[in-house]
């Protein structure tokens, strides 16, 4: 595992890392959040309960019929805009692949103590709303504007900071065409979980940017130092380095598990004979333009479809005729700025945007 | 706690008991499955993504076009229908409240090994369908069935046996007017993890009872004895003993937690005041008729409305004038049958049917 490891302590606090067991704080937010079911990879489109939802504090009760959005800042007219206006509002739908900053954090070694997921807090679902450009251009962004800050409805406490949860953007990502404030998703309303009435989607972002229960938007003149954004979600080498933003996501490719799971480890069996291996890849970089399979660390090109959209993932295959014994199955995505995923986890402070390659242990049974 | 304890072994198997820390098996069940985060008890009937979900194997693909439902065994004439029939059959909407037998699992000492519950693995749907009893009646059941059995077309191993998962109910059971097989969710189309195309679901019973991906209905004249009804879902002291049957749910009571939570420990913080606890409980041996909060060990009866339907659960109420400092919060309920929930976990060998009360605990801030 390449980067530095900070010397351990006897009593992480969260966010320091651990070599110790899980902890009751993590089992909580594991059992409170949850991650996509590899073979929901089937699906083009993930629906609500598949697709991986981490809310920080606690899912807000909004009233959708009094809720309105309020835009201001460094704009020439502040606007005040309900549900019914925002419905009214030119609208775009947009297929939108979001993964979890912190995927892969629980494979870290040692583990940042946080959400602790595995390799599966990621899916794909198609949002539609207003596009945020269009409410920015009939406000009127000031000519000094550097960012735009987002602040959702969800309050609590993280590292000792009462708060709302609030990220913001740089100016030229706010103004993107395809950056969405979305009232639906899959085209049905958008679930309480995932920020009814009104939430933020950043194609190509890791999902923090996406901010949910949306209460308000504010153009800035100078940069936005909340805590999600100045403290969490950094890559950072120790507790005493500034770091650099979490943003884009990393190139990734994940893998349906072949065959039938043992309930329990979750280990795969499958009988001898052809198999098609199949699963999806994206970035937020640019276009995947290489997936590999690993078969006992052998690599092969699969099939590779085209996106359904520029930040949707892509569907690959690869026929494989299995032969019995004991396999080890992995998959390995590059994108068009030439990164690929790396064959060992990548370790941060935070444990962030780790897109090491899945490695799935497969037993082929001999044909009955 | 209760119930007499296995002596420690040293490597424990799946389902064993462990007194060790949790296992990277455990976490890859509970970033699978998902309960339901305990602010969700707001909504009458939780929507997909935040009902509870345990899927023991794969979610199996399942091609609706193609699907049919085989209904056979003791019965005057074999039935097989596909899904636009059963949707053009009589049909009934049932408001049920569903709980996993496993839920507070992972408060157990020791704690067996298999998906790690805590308090939360609930919700309430409303499940549109036709009834079981309706078509049994079209089969014509023979006067010597004793049980029906339900396999799903979700398939995998469990305690070293390859299975497709299976139940069965009493005879009477079966026959009750309100057990329905579900095509519909909440009025829309049964999302694939709640058991696309169609579902069993058992008012009253623990949610093993009610089978997913129904790809048959057997009726039997003699007991079923497939591994989830004969191994798997079982009262038992230790792994020898046979153990009886998990069957209703138990009473139990839970509590929104009042206040904002801490991001990582989930402690809960509320400023002094006046503030209304309110919560939900449920029974499937009979109505709920007690809710008791507790204040720091002081039981107060709360206001306790009616459920939508028998099975469904009862919104609870109880004002509170919250002092400033530390204290600890639980509810506990009581049915029509005198049973009410245990204020230490009963132990038993697979963690079922722990009702514990569940406590809460706050700092109330001085208002500023």
């Amino acid at each position: 595992m390449a980067g530095r490891r900070p010397t351990q302590k006897l009593a992480p606090n969260p966010g320091e890392p651990s070599n110790g067991p899980l902890t009751a704080e993590e089992l909580q937010l594991a059992v409170r959040n949850h991650s996509m079911p590899l073979e929901a990879l089937r699906n083009d489109v993930t629906p609500p309960g598949l697709h991986y939802l981490l809310d920080h504090f606690d899912i807000p009760a909004v009233d959708g019929e009094s809720w309105h959005l309020r835009l201001g800042g460094a704009v020439r007219q502040s606007l005040e805009l309900n549900l019914r206006a925002l419905r009214r509002a030119p609208s775009i739908s947009v297929p939108v692949t979001l993964e979890c900053a912190g995927n892969g954090r629980s494979l870290l070694k040692p583990r940042p103590l946080s959400q602790p997921w595995m390799l599966e807090a990621v899916g794909t679902a198609v949002w539609t709303g207003v596009p945020l450009a269009y409410l920015l251009a009939r406000a009127g962004v000031d000519e000094d504007a550097v960012e735009v800050s987002f602040t959702g409805a969800d309050a609590g406490i993280q590292g000792g900071v009462h708060q709302q949860y609030a990220r913001s953007l740089p100016i030229d990502e706010a103004l993107r065409p395809d950056v969405v404030l979305a009232y639906r998703m899959n085209g049905t309303e958008l679930p309480l979980q995932h920020g009814y009435p009104l939430r933020l989607v950043v194609p190509g972002w890791y999902g923090m940017a996406s901010v949910k229960w949306l209460s308000s938007i504010k153009v800035l003149t100078k940069p936005f130092h909340g805590f999600q954004q100045s403290v969490a979600y950094r890559y950072q080498q120790d507790a005493d380095d500034a770091g650099t933003p979490v943003t884009w996501m990393k190139v990734r490719s994940l893998m349906v598990p072949p065959g039938i799971p043992d309930f329990f480890s979750r280990s795969r069996f499958l009988p001898a004979g052809p198999v098609m291996l199949t699963g999806r890849a994206w970035s937020g970089r640019g276009a995947v333009q290489r997936v590999e399979v690993g078969i006992d660390g052998k690599w092969v090109a699969a099939q590779l479809d085209h996106p359904a959209a520029p930040f949707a993932w892509s569907a690959w295959s690869m026929p494989w005729v299995a032969d019995p014994g004991h396999h080890e199955l992995s998959c390995r995505a590059t994108d068009a700025s030439g990164a690929t995923q790396p064959l060992e986890p990548v370790w941060n402070y935070q444990g962030m945007g780790n897109n090491v390659v899945q490695r799935i242990k497969v037993t082929v049974e001999k044909a009955a």
